[in-house]
């Protein structure tokens, strides 16, 4: 099990080398090893590389009390809309019951941090990381873990590997409920418009409406599955698409609230009526999503409660008291409101 | 003119007392001193408040290069929506060009931080505190500036105190070009559904339709002016309301586009249709103000530049190098699209 395998739980403040064995085993000064371990810039690279490669044999025996700081780290893939928001909130609620500060940086729309987020995050020595929607890579966690920084992913892009704590929703559960709730209202010509299939969250759910399908006898028809990428433009111009088959949906299982924006944006172009003419369900139950004219039926994923759920248990990591649960998967609601109707014909 | 209101421009690093001194003049220990200026919690109140004053009366010489950390702090009256985001995007890029982190925190719709926040800064040592639509007491500003960690304020609730830096937006200008647009499209039932009159900017906007009329010879009517709280709900509520009357608007200017949303949700329900029975015009400019049915004419206040400015500001002050203006006024811009078009009748 290679170190950036290993469980936050076992802390690596028992054991490992202190500074100075670490400087003696790197052939260099106590200082350049506390720089490195610190994330100060002006280390050379391949300085940093020895000493990098010395901590990962030997690992390192922190002084953790007197290096940890009052803060928990967000990382988001964008701070972008109502998810962004939701998260935050839940995360900065916890974090202040911590008497902690919560500093955010986003990705810019990538999914793994680069070098001068962890450099920055070595510096700033935070209680833990929050990761949402995004993940470290490999080498990045090992930094992080060598310096006892434990981190637990919100919403993870992958399956996350053994060890590595997360927090997800029961995405099956909500693709497969979405599609269902429209197979009770009779409609059978149901598209599907996902997320990116290499992300996990696309995926699951995108396997639920087909298990809805399949479950209720009606046949799986390729040309009405979609992939977007969780905006609003991949909703309209799938939409638009979509109308225009020969035999077009009579409803649209959208992979998030935004996509599902993109519906309705799309039948209002073509003069359909939601839901008369068009059922839509979207997927996060951001607050904007009630506000929708009219409102969305969405499967509600409680990124408030999520986020919360992942500060508690990084700072748990952190007092080295590991949850229970490496894995926490809350569940998903089904909330009808407006945007869904038996279909017209 | 009371420290409170000492330009930041004016570092207190040349003058006043050392820890020591300070101690020796209140009668305390060096390390309550250096408890109380780090915002450490366990400190008796009346301890706390006898230092307070010392430090007032002598004001403090803090050892800056030691003590910075490589944070800048961002206040929030609320993490909610895209004003949020856009804020955090324009203040986390300018903290990443520096090499810096933002901390963010949030007064859950309060306008004034409460005595953790303040003691959570003061134990941070943040490079700079960017408050937005919202502001520290005078008090706790005075104790930020004997720390030499200076603030800047965006989108200021009320006047700044002289000295007090911030950036803003010409909010009068905004209200005037905004009902003007609906003037020359031929509108003379113009009303408006404004922020709360206590603030700043809603009382600016306000008076910007009022100049427009004016300026028009078109009469106000006080019953076309409704007090809302820049929330959806308001903007619901008081269209209700408006088109109701006798004589009811045939164009609404709205406070921002959260309120503009409001609207749309009113008119639907009468069954008006936007823009061919009533004209709309938001204010902001927010990212989902362009995914609106139809896309909403707004007044666009350049949100993120501003957040981005005072951050700017804010760590020019924290290097001794203020910016040569105290109060940056950015400009907005009338953005056209699909929401606002002549009157039926």
């Amino acid at each position: 099990m290679s170190p950036a395998r290993r469980p936050a739980a076992e802390p690596n403040d028992q054991a490992g080398a202190t500074i100075s064995q670490l400087a003696e085993l790197a052939g260099v000064s106590v200082a350049t090893i506390s720089k490195v371990v610190n994330g100060h810039p002006d280390v050379a690279p391949e300085t940093r590389a020895t000493v990098e490669g010395v901590i990962r044999a030997h690992g390192y025996r922190r002084k953790r009390r007197a290096t940890r700081s009052q803060l928990v780290e967000v990382v988001l893939h964008a701070i972008t809309g109502d998810y962004a928001t939701e998260i935050l909130n839940g995360a900065a609620q916890v974090a202040a019951a911590h008497g902690l500060a919560v500093v955010v940086s986003e990705l810019h729309g990538r999914h793994t941090p680069d070098r001068d987020w962890i450099e920055g995050v070595l510096a700033r020595r935070p209680a833990g990381v929050v990761a949402v929607f995004s993940g470290p890579t490999p080498s990045q966690q090992e930094r992080l873990h060598s310096r006892g920084i434990p981190i637990v992913l919100v919403d993870p892009t992958d399956e996350p590997d053994r060890g590595v704590w997360s927090v997800g929703t029961s995405n099956w559960s909500g693709g497969l409920s979405a599609t269902r709730h429209l197979l009770e209202l009779g409609h059978r010509r149901i598209a599907t418009i996902t997320g990116p299939f290499r992300t996990l969250s696309g995926r699951a759910r995108l396997d639920g409406y087909r298990a809805a399908l399949d479950n209720a006898g009606v046949k799986v028809d390729p040309a009405l599955i979609r992939e977007g990428d969780f905006q609003i433009a991949d909703g309209r111009e799938h939409t638009r698409d979509l109308l225009r088959l020969p035999d077009p949906p009579t409803a649209i299982v959208a992979c998030n609230d935004g996509t599902a924006l993109g519906v309705y944006q799309a039948a209002h172009e073509a003069g359909l009526r939601i839901p008369t003419d068009l059922s839509v369900v979207g997927f996060d139950d951001i607050p904007s999503s009630r506000e929708m004219i009219p409102p969305l039926t969405t499967v509600r994923q409680p990124l408030r409660d999520m986020a919360a759920a992942a500060t508690e248990a990084v700072l748990a990591l952190s007092r080295d008291e590991p949850p229970r649960q490496s894995r926490l998967v809350l569940a998903t609601d089904l909330v009808v409101r407006a945007s869904t109707a038996p279909p017209a014909r």
